[in-house]
């Protein structure tokens, strides 16, 4: 596996916040990613937290955005954000509209043509891009952990529902919840995966729950004056699935808070706590 | 003084981040500011810390990439931080560069026509925005507090320097410290001032503290590896000035930190713990 191309370095909270570019087989073509790497990893890999942002971000996003840095560095995590869509390669209708194609890929494989030879944003995130990570960098391949907001957080929930022993912890802001039954998830699954709507359910955290799909505690922040909460977010019914099969799922719910990054950061400290604990116990 | 319209609002830290919009008298036409009301603000006016930007910012650079709330609401401060320019009405040359014009505002009240009519930062910044604040938002008129970051760095020490008994504290990143001897300087000074050197002196914090100007305890941060140091920077030239002349500064140099908010973020706590210090005491 290619080393990645360091494109830039920042030096940051006595650690170092790095933008990479590769060649990826799952995206077939070039891909970015951004990396915070804490200070404890001059003295020994550490464990890695991913996060995948939503709708129109970059790999740029979390790292301008979310202030995670100062709780990265108390708990001793890398920190790696990737690019929400292929880029290199342009498909029908890609550029269109911001809530399908580029920087809308939903994090799955897409089945449907001809988007499967490139839409495999689920393949990169949890298989070529830890590989990556954790052969180049100074990062401990035992020690994952996954995260996200909107169609991200949704993604970090079907990462670690479809993957039990790969993730240590998961958690999500306003994830885009039940997407089979929301406007944003069937314009992209409908293309993506094709109009059949029961192949829709192996990327569909509710429905991957309600299935009897498990993975470790989740911890899900909600804004309630979330602008997308009614329509488009039903975090309800995935709560609802945890319930009935079991799934441990702690899911707050904030007066006043918004679905932007003015929420995400208020409570990104709890969640870095959340993972650390599963991620540095021994 | 008409109270200015809100344009949107963010729950953000159990606070808000508030983007607001009024007619200026000072600069003549519109201008935008953001704010973040700490918790404590429901309880009792508290004291306003005004950050100012660096080229080609807007009011949103400082809420998006500084980190600065959980400080800010540990200690107590509202954070103001308008925009870098007027913007309305357009002036000659204004958006043919980016280190002029539109987003590079200096700061000054311009002498030179046609800019004296609006290009007035200074005033702006100084009478016209805190009056305001202090009016219309819980925030209290006699614990008032400046920094910023590059141009808006000297800004800050232009501001505490001209106005002694404003401000009970300044600070700043990385500022363009003797702007009549660096090229972004020079280049925005002889156009809002005139070709006369002599003028230039008081605004230019160098000079002004060379002058026998004084002002409170002045913190800076200076990445050691920011790209603009040598060329435009020249925080060793105000260093020797202060020295000189006795005004108090702490400038700190920090190995392998460049020019951006990566490096700004990581000292934002200090900064507005230098400025807690002076504002919440007795």
């Amino acid at each position: 596996m290619t080393a990645p191309t360091l494109r830039s370095r920042h030096r940051c909270y006595a650690g170092e916040v790095r933008f990479y570019g590769h060649k990826s087989t799952e995206v077939g073509g070039e891909m970015r990613f951004a990396v915070f790497v804490p200070p404890q990893a001059a003295q020994r890999p550490v464990p890695v937290l991913f996060y995948l942002a939503g709708l129109t971000c970059t790999e740029e996003t979390f790292m301008i955005k979310a202030a995670a840095f100062e709780a990265a560095v108390e708990a001793g995590l890398m920190l790696v954000a990737p690019d929400t869509s292929p880029r290199d390669r342009r498909y029908p209708g890609d550029d269109e509209s911001w809530d399908f194609g580029l920087g809308a890929g939903f994090y799955l494989d897409a089945t449907a043509t001809p988007w499967r030879d490139g839409y495999r944003m689920h393949a990169y995130v949890t298989q070529e891009l830890p590989a990556l990570v954790t052969q180049h960098l100074p990062a401990r391949r035992d020690r994952l952990g996954i995260f996200g907001h909107s169609m991200g957080g949704h993604g970090a929930l079907v990462a670690a529902l479809r993957h039990a022993g790969l993730y240590r912890s998961v958690s999500a802001f306003a994830p885009i919840a039940a997407p089979s039954r929301c406007p944003w998830g069937e314009k992209a699954f409908s293309r993506y995966l094709g109009s059949d709507r029961g192949a829709w359910a192996a990327w569909d955290a509710t429905a991957l729950v309600e299935a009897g799909g498990r993975c470790p505690p989740i911890l899900i922040d909600q804004g309630m004056d979330d602008q997308f909460l009614e329509q488009q977010l039903h975090p309800h019914l995935f709560e609802a699935a945890c319930r009935k099969t079991g799934q441990p799922l702690v899911l707050r719910r904030h007066d006043g808070y918004d679905h932007g990054y003015y929420f995400i950061s208020t409570f990104m400290a709890d969640h870095i706590g959340h993972h650390a604990a599963a991620l540095n116990a021994a």
